[in-house]
């Protein structure tokens, strides 16, 4: 075995591509930024007690462990910072009113989420915390979107989905807690032939309505005429009328800002934790959502501090995956003159423009082309001048 | 136990802290683009061999390990990204001429290596590969002074050292290897004590000079007379004489660059790595060296391709606590009026020109304060302006 072989679904990020992410990861801190968001960096490493508390019940699978040499305890790496950055706004910022923060930073799986997919996501979201209102909810889907239009993204679809819609249902209907679960899964897992066998034993428990309503849901997924439907065969629960208006009002406001929206009223993606309207971004030909996000009121809750939340994440790397690359950035050849105050005069204010300057080294010369520098410093009648390379090489500055 | 504690030596940043280190983190990114060094992003986790090639002894004790469920085999999470970066050059960039590289990321550590570090360092650095030159290495070293000027460190004091001092005095005068690690050991540990006693056992090896001259490298520590104490008392082995030179030269470099700066030929941080200058930053009253680096020719050797190499690497959040705090940003308050697209294209042109503007949401206009804000969107004569919030508060908008 080769020792520079890396693991299975663990990478290297080489030069061009580090640099579209670290441009990307500026591009979406800073527009996070200026709505008022602020950074926050929850280490790599927590008790695993505390990471999994309020998450998701795959994530302790998914989630590497050591052990603690200063305590004995298990400590975990994170899989996801969602519930860190909550754990943060409960406990260490306890502010009484809202907040907004936003962290960037790397995750681990223990196995990679999809045959495309990195065991080493690179994270980077933004929450908003203390606002139950549809205002929160569309300001976060309105960053999402931005965010990735600022970063490049092209064609970006929008699915909206509001898990209050199954649960309504379940739960207005009288289902017990544990068909809840094996109807979760099915539905998650778009499986109408389960779907109608489980449905066709729920006969002593509730009317045919809401049998009919469950056996709908799968076919709820389009524009905006499927709310019409909903609101004609789904049961007329409060909870379910309410999360319909919610995504009516949502859709007509994002429907100009994204080449396609859909409403999707069987996306239970992040239904353990999810409580309201929940969305998914797609870009392209991406088979996958390159951002997700919704409302999780309860996360808090595990820390002892519940709060509504809403918020998106994303991992850089993808986005970065997706993006059509910009041409290579140009830097400029400087020869290395000892004690030659203008040439570093000079060099130094290219520098501060912005350009990148490559000072050849004694003796290597001729292999600083690696880095594609199109120009060269040539002193012409006592001043440096840059100059472009083809010229430099048929004028020769020995002459 | 309660959930939200987080382990010893595990810390959260929060958002004056983390604005802090990411815009440190970005002044020095930016300085080094501009020199030429390409941004490289090596994996959090890889192969326990891989990491542990061409690093130090002590790495393999620093470093959390997780077995690989896709391999079975075990991994490693850095615990110092230079090997890491020492591999990309080595095997996937494989460039015959000079490279330059830079990185930026966490690493973890077992246990703190002091009791005011933390487990989670943030790791910046650079790198120059293939040139053994003395330019190199005073490239590198300008390049650390720069970036520490560049982020706001006070007093910055250099220690120059040369690991040929001591193995040109221990090869040239014919010390066998075993006493070789003994008397490096007793020599970072400064035990004047220890060294006397060993090099009392020298005599059947070693003449007087040579005993003699190990005797005095501790004493070896400050200003340019060192230097010539040095080619005094220590013998005049060709590799010793190189190594005072490079020492002189590179001192009269940097001496104008620094506030305070000397020699010290006992040091031998790095020794198992090193093979030419080293150096250490200190700054203010900070009793820890805050940037280390140094020439490690023999580096990539470990991966099948020995290159010269130089740099440098530091702790961004050592960092930051050694920088005065500049003042908090503020933000412009605006209120949540739907449909008020005067108020909205106001609102996008004040982020446009990088002000933080923090819109009201409905049910919280006054819980907002949090984030300091000290203006406010207000409608005057049909135009929405900014106001200072003390005179918004007296003049009042409602009049």
């Amino acid at each position: 075995m080769r020792q520079w072989i890396l693991p299975e679904y663990v990478e290297d990020i080489l030069p061009a591509e580090a640099r579209r992410i670290e441009m990307m990861r500026r591009r979406i801190m800073d527009l996070l930024w200026v709505h008022g968001y602020e950074l926050v960096g929850p280490p790599l490493l927590e008790y695993v007690e505390s990471l999994l508390s309020g998450s998701g019940g795959d994530t302790n699978l998914r989630m590497f462990k050591v052990v603690d040499q200063l305590s004995g305890r298990m400590m975990g790496l994170r899989a996801d910072m969602t519930p860190q950055v909550a754990r943060i706004d409960a406990h260490l910022l306890n502010r009484k009113g809202i907040t907004r923060l936003c962290y960037a930073g790397s995750v681990l799986h223990t196995l990679p989420s999809g045959l495309t997919r990195t065991r080493e996501p690179l994270q980077i979201g933004a929450e908003l915390y203390g606002h139950s209102g549809l205002e929160s909810d569309l300001e976060v889907q309105r960053l999402l979107l931005e965010s990735l239009a600022i970063a490049g993204l092209p064609e970006i679809h929008l699915d909206l989905g509001h898990v209050a819609v199954f649960r309504g249902l379940v739960r207005g209907s009288g289902i017990p807690a544990e068909l809840e679960t094996e109807l979760f899964e099915v539905l998650q897992a778009k499986d109408t032939d389960a779907l109608k066998s489980l449905c066709a034993g729920l006969t002593k428990h509730v009317d045919t309505c809401a049998r009919e309503a469950l056996l709908l849901l799968p076919e709820l997924y389009g524009d905006v005429e499927v709310l019409e439907r909903a609101r004609r065969f789904l049961p007329d629960y409060p909870e379910i009328r309410t999360a319909l208006d919610e995504l009516e009002t949502v859709g007509e406001e994002l429907n100009p800002l994204v080449d396609t929206l859909a409403f999707d009223l069987a996306d239970l993606r992040g239904y353990h934790y999810h409580s309201g309207m929940v969305f998914a971004a797609y870009a392209g030909n991406s088979p996958n959502a390159i951002a997700l996000g919704g409302r999780y009121d309860e996360v808090g809750k595990a820390f002892g501090r519940a709060r509504p939340a809403t918020g998106f994440s994303m991992d850089l790397r993808e986005l970065s995956g997706l993006v059509q690359p910009g041409p290579s950035p140009r830097g400029i050849l400087a020869p290395y003159i000892k004690g030659e105050k203008a040439l570093e005069q000079k060099i130094v204010q290219l520098r501060n423009e912005g350009e990148i300057v490559v000072v050849e080294l004694p003796g290597h010369e001729r292999d600083q082309d690696m880095f594609n520098c199109d120009r060269k410093l040539v002193l012409e009648g006592g001043v440096w001048l840059t100059a472009g390379i083809e010229v430099d090489l048929n004028v020769g500055l020995e002459q």
